[in-house]
């Protein structure tokens, strides 16, 4: 019998994973009291965790399982893959019993468990859709049943619940369930059933039960379920991720939200077996989606049809599609790339998907959500409180859950610092020394970072200096500059410390026009402003009257920041000056007309314009937005 | 028992329709024999209308009828609105029986008749779908049965039919299905089934069996499927046009094509009864398209997702749908508009959707078709033989074989010239008068156009002069100046003619640059190329080892037509300079960087640029393509 490993509350533990180079902090590890960060992990706790379970019982998906459990009377609800949901939220409410205990919430994930626990069949199986529906049609219809992608997800709620909790009452329900899969799916010649799932999800969450149980059984069982995609056994189409065998992917294509959650299971599996071609499939497929598919927020997935990624350069602002379960998905993937590597790439774009592409599918009362991200809207484009396919919003209130442990890692040489927040973090080190580290900043709004080192040993401390921050960025040990910190790197700092080291680390985040690669259609002649991690829109809220597709920044744009604690939860918002330049007055009902070159109107008014961070657009009243803002020749 | 109506073998007859200001020519009293037209015509009869036929045969479409006939075994095949096709088919085969009789394609037709005919229940009912699977389901599902679409197809091609060849075979097959449809469907109060189709169609083709049959039965039940509409019988959305009463539309939303197919049934029935609130709808949203969904090839439908048209503006180019089939509809919708009011933009319009957005869809080797008609692609886009989903194949037939139909009308005025092209026309004025009319032009290619009048008596001669032609268009009469035409209007000659008068219209078609609207997104800073009444592209075969989408026009380009027998059928090519910019190495794997001003090189050097007609592209090896180009500013 393998031993349980309940060591620590960790996302993904590669502790013991010889291919991954940082091992992650538990979620408890780290205590964040900052003012952006917490606030939200503390609304998503107390307002939409409840709402959430609120609206799982209104919808059947928990009756699915009293009915399946034979407690209650009734055909299945809803559509196949509805006990994800059940999953998602449970998986969220365990982090956060790591992090915040809370008896109220721990007795009520008891009942959930031993509900889920009670709709269990007696050989481990487990997918109230086919209990309740048709059970002799139980994995007969893999490309399509996401019944693998619900296990899935049990797998992953049932590893955070006992990690958070010492609990094994899921994790029992997990392992039978697993045990069932393993015995039922191989390939061919072992006299199992050939198969993979046409949704991934598996392939991280069996990698992460083998780590949570050390069962290497459950790790072979991933291996072949990535192993078999691409012979058409999940329906052999780009889609479903089955067009091709993994390692012969060469980009981005499909349902974006599968396409990242199998990128995200091949890096698991690729830190427990160090198979090169994952590694080289991974790091092509990466550099496809940052360079050609991947919008300036972190969101990926250009296309409604399919939810998909488009080609290279295909990135539509008012169509874009970047579904808030792909930019999570974008985070769960890159965060596994920064385990691997320690590589600052990683991390990068794990914190502008976070800041960006996920956040803005989360409203600031934290009772709605985004499914679709556009970049620019006609003011018609709100967040819901719930959906028919309600992935999105467990998926938010699991990363807040699980937020801390994204903040540090360590390796062997020390300790990492990936994502900034006034927080503290205790840290033990290889070498079993205990670290406390204090982070004192106003982060994301300021770029000042000081660390107080509350320990002492020697060892290095590496800190990110993000990419956006493209000069002057500055560390300072106790006054004294200590290094030459590049950006898009970590900068490492290794010394002896002593209890009350200081570190400075800053970061300057002038306000930055970014343009787009000249393929991308839509962004010719365009800019985003960004400020630090965040992206920026404009909204019409802020300028009443104005049509916000007239307005033309000037070439030579100043662009100051304005800390606005009255706007939208407090932010730093950008303010700058720009011309309100209309369709002349030729293009009255007109779409063609002969190029004359004064396309628009010579009569340009001078306009204040305010940008706000992209996260909270659609927070007031509906009015039209734009990230991508035209701008004047320089 | 009504009179049936074997008077002429016109597109649609508005004849005797009170609010129609313009009546019909027969498809055979116009003979083209120019070099454009005429041998697209000629591949259409004898290339594409039996490669359709063998299509239809080797895909089950004609076994679904024998079959429902009892003449063969077997269950239904492919798609349930599979019998369109045949109907379609056999619409272009009666309109090519019109114009170049043929015995063995008569023959053909009489067995494909008699085939249809036999499958028809005892009731009238004619859908092979149903007859052979569930026929006790018949009439349960209009939202998405496409019955009465089907029925709607076969009343076009019975009339077709029967105005082609006399025969009323079947009309006859057409008739017992219309009265079926009448004694079914009607307002609850009737005693009747309520309800109406979820793809429009059989309103113009009641609408047209009600003139063939002089049964104002048919058009009373066109009507009352028309103000069915907007209650949810249909389904209830925009996709299926079910959203709103038509009345109440105020803009073009939804699938494209059935949009512009109920758009057409409602100009017919404005012609029968003249309800301006009809007009007044049909006005708002051929506004409402023409000046914010229009792409600039006269395609419509922005959307892959639901095949519909997008918000305003919203006019991608690479994901374009623009389906061949939307086009088409939009030449008959526009047909329609134009027989009520005489006006040219409607006719601007057509020659427009014609030229470009529809022959696009037809491979110059008559053996292929697009269904998806992008303005931009990387080569990756094909035309292809035959589609699941074959709408569109038989639509480009039927228009085709029925063109002749299209270049001229008459009213009480006297006789109207909407398309140009080298032809003979014999027209019988409403007093009684024969005119022949003989055009001598080399258009689209050359803008010079000589009208023979062959007859004598006083009327007029209404020429369109298009909008394109913006200056310089002349008009003379036997070599003195005779009116002073404008843009986008009909010329009107009135005279006493007498035999061997001769009009000479000059219509200059110098290269254009067209701009877009600034709000289309994708089209900011790009030009279109445009010559007459086509629409031009630049296409990866013509400009080996260059990257289409680094080429900028300068703003001063210098731009030449240039005949060229040799190319693509033989084609006036455009020819100019332009200089090719690409990406700065900065760009090289990034997709965002700080905004510097020189997102592209500096380092350009000149190209020779050659655009071709729009609708040629793709004909030869797979490559870049693109209609709207970067230009510099001026």
């Amino acid at each position: 019998m393998p031993v349980l490993r309940h060591t620590s509350a960790c996302v993904v533990d590669t502790s013991s994973s010889p291919f991954a180079r940082l091992r992650p902090l538990p979620v408890n590890a780290v205590r964040l009291d900052d003012a952006f960060w917490g606030p939200r992990r503390q609304l998503a706790r107390e307002v939409s965790l409840p709402l959430q379970h609120e609206y799982l019982e209104r919808t059947g998906r928990l009756d699915n399982f009293r009915r399946a459990a034979g407690q209650q009377e009734g055909p299945f609800e809803g559509l196949y893959f509805n006990d994800s949901d059940v999953y998602k939220w449970l998986e969220a409410a365990a982090w956060f019993l790591a992090t915040d205990p809370d008896p109220a919430l721990a007795q009520l994930v008891d009942r959930v468990v031993a509900m889920v626990a009670a709709a269990q069949q007696p050989d481990g199986y487990l997918d109230t859709y086919y209990i309740l529906g048709n059970l002799a049609a139980r994995w007969t219809e893999l490309p399509r049943s996401h019944e693998l992608y619900c296990a899935g997800h049990l797998f992953q709620a049932a590893v955070a619940h006992f990690r958070a909790t010492g609990k094994t009452t899921l994790l029992d329900v997990a392992r039978r369930f697993a045990d069932c899969i393993c015995d039922t799916f191989g390939p061919e010649e072992s006299g199992r059933q050939p198969g993979t799932d046409g949704h991934p999800e598996i392939e991280m969450a069996l990698a992460e039960l083998a780590r949570a149980t050390s069962d290497r059984r459950y790790l072979e069982q991933a291996l072949y379920f990535l192993n078999a995609r691409g012979y058409g056994l999940a329906g052999g189409d780009e889609y479903r991720q089955d067009h091709k065998p993994f390692r012969e992917l060469d980009q981005m294509v499909g349902h974006a939200v599968r396409a990242v959650y199998l990128a995200a299971g091949a890096a698991d599996l690729y830190a427990e077996t160090g198979d090169p071609t994952l590694r080289e499939t991974l790091e092509r497929l990466w550099l496809d989606m940052a360079t050609t598919k991947l919008y300036v927020t972190g969101g990926i997935g250009a296309r409604h049809e399919g939810e998909s990624f488009g080609k290279p350069y295909e990135l539509p602002n008012e169509r874009a599609y970047a579904e808030t379960c792909a930019a999570t998905g974008n985070v769960l993937w890159n965060w596994r790339m920064l385990l691997l590597t320690g590589e600052a790439r990683f991390a990068d774009l794990l914190e502008l998907a976070l800041y960006n592409g996920v956040l803005a599918g989360y409203s600031l009362d934290g009772r709605a959500y985004f499914y679709v991200n556009p970049l620019a809207d006609d003011g018609s484009h709100r967040r819901q409180p719930w959906f028919a396919c309600a992935c999105c919003p467990p998926n938010v209130a699991r990363l807040l859950a699980s937020l801390p442990g994204y903040f540090s890692s360590v390796s062997d040489q020390g300790i990492w610092v990936h994502l900034y927040a006034r927080s503290t973090a205790d840290i033990t080190l290889p070498g079993g020394q205990q670290v406390r580290l204090h982070q004192h900043t106003r982060y994301p709004w300021e770029g000042g970072i000081e660390i107080e080192v509350d320990g002492a040993g020697e060892f290095s401390l590496f800190l990110r200096v993000p990419a956006w921050c493209e000069d002057g960025a500055s560390v300072r040990v106790n006054g004294q500059t200590a290094a030459d910190p590049a950006p898009g790197r970590y900068v490492e700092i290794r010394r002896a410390w002593r209890r009350g080291d200081t570190v400075e680390l800053s970061l300057p985040m002038p306000p930055r026009l970014l343009a787009s690669h000249p393929y991308v259609a839509e962004n010719a002649g365009r800019v985003a402003l960004t400020r630090g991690p965040l992206v920026y829109c404009i909204e019409q809220a802020d300028h009443p009257g104005i049509e916000l597709r007239d307005l033309v920044l000037p070439g030579d744009a100043a662009i100051s920041a304005e800390d606005r604690p009255d706007l939208l939860g407090g932010v730093v918002a950008l303010r700058t000056h720009a011309r309100l330049v209309p369709p002349g007055p030729a293009w009255d009902g007109t779409l063609y007309r002969t190029a004359r070159g004064d396309e628009s109107s010579a009569s340009a008014r001078e306009v204040e314009l305010l940008a706000i961070p992209y996260y909270a657009w659609a927070n007031r009243e509906p009015g039209r937005m734009q990230v991508w803002l035209r701008r004047a020749p320089i």
